[in-house]
């Protein structure tokens, strides 16, 4: 038995990651086994490292984390079609169930029984995974490993902007996180009339914001928004206004700052309940609040391939690029924020 | 100059009415004076008899209240064309501008700068006023005066029921006051699946629900409405929750009863800030919530219009009709909630 | 091996069916052995009984015909989860690759590599066959196998119904077979405001029509439809016109009689090109014209499964009951037109 | 009472205009007098020139051409809000209701009472005009007047873009006259994955197709583009294919080259009938088809102004630029072929 290495929350505490060695195992029918070329460093898997409420209540100990990944097909099990040894690939990593009702009308995004690679199993940080057949994409071959292992959290920026309708229209984004920051390159991929940037105070965060085009970018810690906006819209507040950041406050501000019927999207996830003016913020005003969960599967996953395709830069968010072995670089790094995606080659 | 009665918010208190003598006024350009065949008692207007926090807040003294109407047209202003005297119309209660951004874009419903009929102008109970010509709708010369002037709220219910996909869906209405029933006598027509009406304890309203075909009639004072929806639904949930009932426990049953990527409308105006669970209750579970306000102009009224010709039947709500000197009587029936709607007929 | 008997066109002529002998087959892995209870006599069996002109290049000698089926799961092949022996079912007959764009993203009825039962592989018209179990559909017990047996043709008038907006609309329907009357059960149950049917001079379907409960019940071989509609519409026309007879004809009627900015649905299948006047009816009125292929797989059965708990009568369509041995009656009368759906009990 | 020049359809031929001496007209009550910066030559005032068919059936003699226009506005007329002397606005040409159901909508685009100004009733091609307030659109002081002037064409092709999906998607569009060209220019904005631009032969708007940045520029005369499309998409087809050559063999192969579930929008004009393979082009494969006529008011406009602001670069289209009273050379030049948008300056 062949053995590799892979990345392993081992201990339940703050980082607890070990590099241990594990068999590779063999795809069954349906399957496919993936060798890695790039994997990419979620902020779930942050959360994890971190060891938070969320993590402890969700992941079982020991688990293989990661799900952001760039490989190549090295075995196809029985009965699989369409999938060849070498082929270039990334994948869904959520993996649904394909017989409820949501999955049968589209919608697997929200599939009754789905389960998250990386934390409900094992996940895609180590040298070979198995993934069911269904969940497998076809990268362009000309897209590199790191633009492809990122997929998962643009996928998510994707299906944020398109929940609402943003084209031409005037979009603020809070929260300058990495899928913050893909979002803002989405949006001017789609030519979005007007972009504003929100995050608390981090500079670099907030340069890449400017790098990627957005039209005004406020650290939160010195400027009210929804005063920014209203003063920046003749008082009547933007059309669409996504939350990214997970925050009370910011989620508050979202649904303050858009105008009377405007689209509020959110995808970051609180850890409290907020206290919402439902009557003057959301009656009154007919406004719509979306939540948002993973990529639609795989409408979001095509809608990415063709803002590439239309030249959508999404390389300025990709930051660092360490060895794989050097992944407590990565998480050490993501833990002060001075950087966007950061990718781990093989 | 000829006078009129006109029923006036006389005083800051609860009731607080007069039936006051009023001159008829007269058209100006582009406006239509109309003789009033009945009008109908809206839950506003009962709000602002309680003279609650709202309509202390909104309603100066003295103010003709009221802004539910079937009429005839008894005068025609300068410029006005397509309205002749002696046709028989409705109208729009919402004053708007017709030249922002939403009026321009057929969104009126969400004007910048709309006026409510009644309450920040003076209203339509007396026995003529004006409107602005652009306000007017022609009824069908077959809907009886009471079905005609019960359209603002039937518009309501129509826009909240429209404002998600019912057709074939389950439903969820809580609320069972005059326009949660209407919404009920909406989506049987439509061809909801299956209704699930949720009123707290009043039987009266319970027993017409039933009437009007609900499928589920559930008195929440004793049955918690989420477990109920969960048994029914394979614990999924509604497909669309509507509330229209305007208490924090309403709205939060209706999000968490709702099935993932379910909708949530919101008509019900609370008191207070609600307390919501949004990364639970929303974005994992990728909810959608909207706000709802006024009626669509004009698309709720044609929408109206063509259920009532598909042979909705809104009857069983209109369940008293007093003179309209008898307005008191009509008052303090709503405040028992004993009653759909209350009519007073000219 | 155990045999049963099967209805296959085995001559390439008119008529050409034999009732033959066969092997019960067994279930693959992913596949369900199916028992038949009740089938039913599509349009597409009747044109290869017929052995029209696309039959005789569509369909090879011999194969057993049929697609529309209510049946009893007799034997579930390896790996199949959620399905039982004994289950109630029927199915789609549309076999879709699930992997190509389209399916990828909810919209099977347009799979780039689907295969049609009963035409492009051995069909329903048996004792018992094998399905793919992603085919499967579910039936409520309450449902008879009879209503259970057409949920194909339904599911295409609901498909048909619903690619326009036709809730509170005045809808033309060209074309009363059983799809046609289908339709108007759909529009009745929905709420369209006004329902005109136009059959050419068949008196049986014409008095279906008005049984289901059409407005408007016309034989255009005697009344020019687009005039009728005219007159009834004030000169604009109707809000939606659907075309399920497949006339070049009725089609031309069909665009010409919309409103400007109405929409047309096409499910009939013409003989020959039709010459449309582009620019007067479609441009300068801003028309849409939908194509229309199967069913929404399974958006359209999870809406019939919601209409028919809402109370859709589609009774009156199924006029007819045989023996499954008395094949040859039921496609007779088909021939004549005096009939709605037949089906063939087992 | 002060005169000024107007370029009038005085003779019923080709050419056939005339720089006459008019009154400057007074505004009445609900109208403005405005004052020429820029105006565009339109398409249609060219089929004016021509006299063609469409035009000798449309236009009375005499009739002040022209619809396309940046201006000042001189005056104000009564009853006015919100309009301002010395504003900088151009207007929506279609004169429409206000009144009728669609107006009523916000579908004034298909006004069912709407006329055309420049040739239903004088036009914008002189020194001053008067418009209906409600026409009058404010510019940008940042958009020079010549971007201004084109709104009119600029806003069909947005309507055109925007009646289907086009965002990461791969669109055809046939035809590269001005408006074809714009809708390119929308198409790159909007993040289009791959635009294929075909026109017939014209070298020099193949050219200017290049630098608005098609993905693929085709000359049919040499090339067949259903083929071209096929080889360029896997053999499935472009998601969405756009008519805007008006002639029959572009508008089937409009509809030929998308792929299943496809949408066709045709704005082009054809002189004749078009033969279409309902069947097999249509029904089977799904495919809509969508007329349209003008510009969504204001949604088309509001979106025009979105894009521009997001940076959307229409410069190139603009080619030609000369002196109001040298309009002859406009129309000339416009009969070549050889040019872009042609404007007439103040």
């Amino acid at each position: 038995m062949t053995m590799m290495k892979a990345i392993v929350k081992a201990r339940p505490e703050e980082g607890g990651l070990e590099f241990r060695d594990m068999p590779i195992p063999e795809p069954g029918p349906g399957e496919v086994l993936l060798k890695n070329k790039t994997v990419a460093i979620c902020g779930t898997d942050l959360h994890i490292y971190n060891w938070d409420a969320w993590s402890q209540k969700r992941v079982s100990i020991p688990t293989v984390i990661g799900h952001e990944f760039a490989s190549e097909v090295a075995e196809v099990g029985a009965g699989v079609t369409g999938i060849n040894k070498g082929d270039y690939v990334s994948g869904e990593g959520h993996l649904v169930c394909g017989v409820c009702d949501n999955c049968r009308t589209g919608n697997g995004h929200v599939c009754y029984n789905w389960k998250g690679l990386g934390y409900d199993v094992d996940g895609a940080f180590r040298e070979y995974f198995v993934m069911p057949a269904m969940n497998i994409w076809h990268n362009d071959p000309s897209t590199s490993p790191a633009y492809a292992s990122i997929q998962d959290p643009l996928g998510n920026a994707v299906h944020t902007v398109f929940r609402a309708d943003c084209v031409g229209k005037k979009v603020a984004v809070y929260g300058l996180g990495p899928v913050g920051l893909l979002a803002i390159a989405v949006l001017k991929t789609i030519g979005a009339a007007e972009i504003f940037a929100f995050g608390r105070s981090n500079e670099y965060r907030l340069q890449l914001a400017k790098e990627l085009g957005a039209h005004h970018v406020v650290a939160t810690k010195n400027t009210d928004p929804v005063e920014y906006i209203k003063q920046h819209t003749s008082g009547h507040g933007v059309d669409v206004a996504m939350e990214i950041a997970g925050t009370p406050q910011a989620i508050t501000a979202a649904i303050k700052s858009v105008k009377m019927s405007g689209e509020v999207v959110l995808l970051g996830i609180p850890n409290s309940d907020v206290d919402v003016d439902i009557a003057a913020d959301v009656v009154f005003r007919s406004v719509s609040i979306h939540g948002i969960t993973g990529r639609r599967i795989w409408d979001s996953w095509m809608k990415m391939r063709g803002l590439l395709k239309a030249g959508m830069n999404v390389g300025p968010v990709i930051t660092h690029e360490f060895n794989f072995d050097e992944y407590e670089k990565g998480f050490k790094l993501m833990q002060t924020g001075n950087c966007g995606k950061v990718v781990l080659n093989f």
